[in-house]
């Protein structure tokens, strides 16, 4: 397999390429060898080398901490609990969120066999002890039946804590996943947000 | 702008790929690391390196001449004349041909204001002189305006070489793409191709 074979093969494995999207996208980079092909070749390996997993939240940067965690103008009282990066991604673009960030790694399923101590929730639970600042954390794991259950079983983590512990409001559809909703759902979903109780 | 925010701008520009798709793609990367990210990142430091354009047909290889000009089993008397490389691999995936290939890098466009001059026609026309092994050229441009036209005026240039010149049975449908159509059809084409009259 040669070179082109190759990236056309990795391509696939993409979400959202199939083979033939694969070969297309191929194809258009080597046409723009010099603007498309080596930028990306070259971002690529620096993002290899310097990606990061942020030791306190979980987030994925070029450095740890990461640029959320030591963001000095963020609201240090509030802490967001989402599944996925890409949920934190889509929660800072609609930039209606000041406060911090964790980043569980999962929801809990009996399905997937993915229990308690198979997300970052001992990390969650160690940033909200009396000797903290966070007031509130707000679980905004996506409003499927896992992600439901999984803001169920950290509400209860967190009543020792005594944070208050709230929800996103309706408006992000039920059965619905963060990251695919328009920014302005989401901002008024995180304004609309509700305590739970436990 | 850092290096995951780069690679997200960079694949985003790949078709078929919008903002959320690369951020998507991205994400996925990230999360295979060493089985994706990095592989992909070597392939495509390899490619950007090694690809060549083969000077004999114009398809991108990497090495100049082209596997399929350099290939001692392909048929020396029959060459298909195609409009992109993305038109050979979709002929070579039928695996119904086994000449050479030509690649003409577009086709003739009063709109767009493309002339012979901007096609590879010449080096066509010097592959099928008298002391060359051709005698057949098979004009697998798209059944397009622009494509018609270009295999027309193909055939008036090729008419005092003396080879016959074919064109891709109907089957392909009318203002259809090769790169779009199954292998089936395309087989199914490329055998029931008649010679054209200039
Ligand atoms: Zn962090
Ligand atoms: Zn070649």
């Amino acid at each position: 397999m040669n070179e082109i074979e190759q990236v056309i093969q990795l391509l696939s494995r993409l979400p959202g390429l199939g083979p033939r999207s694969a070969r297309r996208a191929a194809l258009h980079m080597i046409q723009k060898r010099e603007g498309l092909m080596r930028p990306l070749a070259d971002a690529l390996d620096r993002a290899v080398e310097n990606i990061r997993i942020c030791a306190t939240c979980g987030n994925i940067d070029t450095h740890d901490p990461c640029s959320v965690c030591t963001d000095p103008k963020r609201d240090d009282t509030q802490i967001c609990v989402v599944e996925q990066v890409g949920d934190l991604w889509a929660l800072e673009r609609t930039g209606a969120f000041r406060g911090r960030f964790h980043i569980l790694g999962g929801v809990l399923s009996a399905l997937d066999g993915i229990g308690p101590e198979d997300l970052n929730i001992e990390s969650l639970l160690s940033r909200v002890g009396p000797d903290q600042p966070v007031k509130e954390v707000i679980l905004a794991t996506n409003l499927t039946v896992d992600g439901q259950t999984t803001a169920h079983y950290l509400t209860e983590r967190l009543a020792a804590s005594g944070v208050s512990v709230t929800r996103l409001a309706h408006g992000v559809p039920v059965g619905g996943e963060l990251d695919y909703l328009d920014d302005g759902t989401l901002s008024a979903a995180l304004k609309a947000r509700h305590a739970l109780e436990s």
